[in-house]
């Protein structure tokens, strides 16, 4: 599946559609910068032939960078790191228990060799503006274009923090104006 | 490579050669019980392929346990449960930092469907007793052997913790006798 | 209590009807594979003499594998496997404070010598699932049967991941279609 | 074995003999208040029946308090506390790993209707204090004298933080009276 | 404010009103043994000199064990015990952060010297209860008959805990009759 | 005690003088600066009384900032804070076990109304800071004064860190300019 | 944005308008204590020049101290610190993972040179009422006169909890009377 | 200061010359693949200025990645990746107290709209690997190249893993050859 038009250069992936509520973010930080990618189910556990498939065939295919969310045991991310020199993106998954800790360090805490970029917590937003970013690294024109959208992304949420400022000042001194 | 003779029944691997001095304790207690079993190195990160195959086959090759061990975010012992219906018996290894509780974490956290039998941080020992108790859960003579086998390992343990607990009353009485 | 016919083969256990909601799981997959269990509240606190029974008599009884599940300082899991050569699975039990932290911490830091196969916090599903690797860990002819029915099972597993997978493809490029 | 004149009144009890370095500090403190009483190896999991028997027995002996020290899955104090109408108190006894969190949890998160006095990580001289004041927890002439003792332990404890901190001024100022 | 006739021997104190949905078990847990008992709220943090004074003054009051519970920076069991000879069980109150383990951690972690009985997070029920095992760790008449109650009241969780087993058994079986 | 001249301004106690190692640089930070200050042993366990009153008649006795360091259930900051109008700092000191993540929460979690400035684990150099730039917090010659050594002091740690980043680099480049 | 009347002593801010339902409690203590203050959205990533330049210019404009509230990975507080000679006090918040504890060690745990005063997890009170505490430290008339409001706030504390305790002693023996 | 010819591809910084012995390793990456790359000290909190001016000229000074290492309370990878588009990668240093769990969230919990790409606690030669794997996230021939060779690199990882452990297993037999 594919958003964009387009070849993927992005994959999406996630161990289970449960986890979709959280990965959604990344997906629509991709449209925002009009990346190209695809979305897809494959679990390390559940399909692990599928998932060493999938990180073994990912760069041929076309894709650029690999987004993957778990939780839990969350193997997904390091497992298919282990399979491709395409960069990894892991979005540790908060489950029922510990609060997505368990999560995290499952992810983060690889092995010298193998590296996983690891976001924060449910940080599937994150992890498509890292993406971007990530795309943006080069210096050939299209890249050079994604870093000025990515400059005019950080004016916009600069200036959207300044904007909530401004509306909490005006709601706190609203009451006392009279 | 196989310990003690016949084919082997149980598979000790590993993730780096830098586990053994922790994982070589799982092998002692299979040899204890002579148990035939086999000790790999089978990285999850870098030998994805070949980690894979492991579980595929295992069952074919005559195994009946493995017990992995793995340490930071640990997946060798959840992967090779994906892939093989004989139990996987995971020991969290601890490394420099964080004090094991990663490695406890990434292979105790397992979703539904995909169990790992996790012991104790470095408690390979116990692993190598475990995948033993699992070989004499069956009613046949052999289980049944190994089963009086564990009886009388019990006893021993008990009789060495009576021991100590008489060599410390000794040791504090003696001071006080004259 | 006995589910499916035939003399129990695994004895599910925990230390209050209030962790039934949790450790129903571990019956139900049982059931699936039509294991013969039983179903106790046996509490290493308030009934200490019956859990020590429980334990000693259960090889001879019939039992080849025992779960339990326990929450807070949980204790039961390991006290039952110092009683018995048959393999124990802990299931700590989630209770209101430390979201199961302790639980786990109970009952997989054993120390050497009497190993408890822990599963993931509230994992009972994985510990009937585990249980059922156990008695599959054979090669007489029904452990052969059951070691096909979990092939199928793993299978399964891999084809509902994929329709869910399909699932979200489908509803993802939906709305897109117009 | 016991320590001071006669009938021990407090059973001061380990899971191994390693942990007597640790637990030793309880024994000192009973003796400097005169209190006699029982040192013993009694392994929750290496001595199951014994145990039981311990807990079971403990008070018709004339004990009045038992101390129970254990590390990781530290189940010995709970298990006593389950079999005796006597206070237990608990000493979390570190390990290796995890700091001696474990150690804590294990015994301190008791279900409702069992309850363990836990005190310090390794802080047996604590629980050796802890049973002198619930001996002296009493209205007749020896609870009020052992009072009076711990009065004065007070005192002295007071006493020497004070000189502590004289010392430590008088260093300080030291140096500059020339 | 005294529960049930005559003076006082346990002493019930929180920092906060707010604490007494928690506490009150302890009170209830009295109750049940008819231990006079008062309540109170006394503030380490808020009532400095009235919790000195609390403390100091409580064991001529004719207290034999001061229960005492708070949350957070949970200081008031502590410095209770750091001026009183009798016993201290202190009961670490849940906040809203953290999950109890700031109050526990600030509760059992005491200086050599100046113990204080620690129970589970919120386990009021048992701090009451362990003032009861306190109280009959004697030789007079009175402990005695408490130590009579707290056998049958052992034998009462028992056959609780039986009970709640035949009816799950009920319960599971019953579908299954016709 | 004082190091500087003058009535001091800042008072410096910790619960044992086993506390000093750590405790001495909050002392030599005050003394860079000139502040003159006292240093004393003052333990909220074993010195109750002493440490009520040296909290109470601080303010009087000239002091305007209070420095307490504590390690495990670390009650001291949160009990002078208790008792004084100051501002109180909390080092929060690290033991043998737990990393000092005790003496944190117990020292930071206070309860609305008694606020305890903390710093980091064994941060006592910072704690002096801290004090310093509390006095330098007005409006007067004294203070302005302290606050252009403050801005002194900036500069000279941005001095630092750019010699060492120098040193770093003539160090890296050094091996290769052959 | 300023409350009370007068150039504002102490500056509010936070990261994101969000946090203002936490940090209200800050700007509400100060207002009790008639300090003028400013209350501020400062995003140390999404506005770290603006971030810089509040730091930077705090003294000169008049701020005599800085309250900084936020979360996860929370740089506010230090960086500001980092920029200004004043005493700069952070509120950790507490998001929807981790319950407060990522928030706490990124603000507390700041390196030799550059303190942070850190309150408890959401505890914006104990802010507003630490940076009272810091102005009231010193020896002019205006800060003399804040100190006496310290010592009455205290008293009304101390008034509160006492009232509480009667409460409850009065609700307690009310079912009783009859 | 430059490694390998040409201009600088990366950024690797870190706080403070103490964090080198750690981040060496992230260089020596960068050398293996022969990327162009700088290294600075760069003190968010000591050289807030230098360090926002580090971050706003990185892109135009033409690295294309940034790689930043701290400790404690880490405030540098996300600070610099709040003023540039470039990717940040932040490693964890662990520092004396906390294991290096205060640095990794601290560096991993960002907020929406500024990533930072963590690894693991001090793994510093996964931060340079995964600058390599960024710089070959492209399609141009250089990035091609980039790709081959991180090919080449994963098969070296394997090819050395399974010479463990074929070292492992000649050890093993080898005592037992006689």
């Amino acid at each position: 599946m594919t958003y964009s038009s387009g070849t993927p250069r992005v994959g999406v992936v996630m161990g289970s559609d449960s986890d979709w509520p959280v990965m959604q973010a990344a997906a629509e930080a991709l449209t925002e910068f009009d990346i190209p990618h695809e979305v897809q189910v494959v679990s390390a556990h559940r399909m692990p032939h599928e998932m060493i498939d999938y990180g073994t065939t990912a760069a041929e295919r076309g894709l650029s960078v690999i987004i993957a969310g778990a939780g839990g045991a969350a193997h997904l991310p390091g497992m298919l790191a282990s399979t491709t020199p395409l960069p990894v993106i892991g979005v540790p998954v908060k489950l029922k228990a510990l609060d997505g800790l368990d999560s995290l360090l499952s992810i983060v805490q690889m092995p010298a060799g193998v590296p996983v970029a690891t976001v924060s917590i449910n940080g599937a937003r994150n992890a498509g503006l890292l993406a971007v970013k990530m795309l943006a690294a080069n210096t050939d024109d299209d890249a050079q274009q994604l870093r000025e959208k990515l400059k005019d992304f950080a004016t916009d949420l600069n200036a959207q923090a300044q904007a909530k400022g401004a509306n909490l000042q005006a709601q706190l001194s609203g009451p006392k104006t009279d």
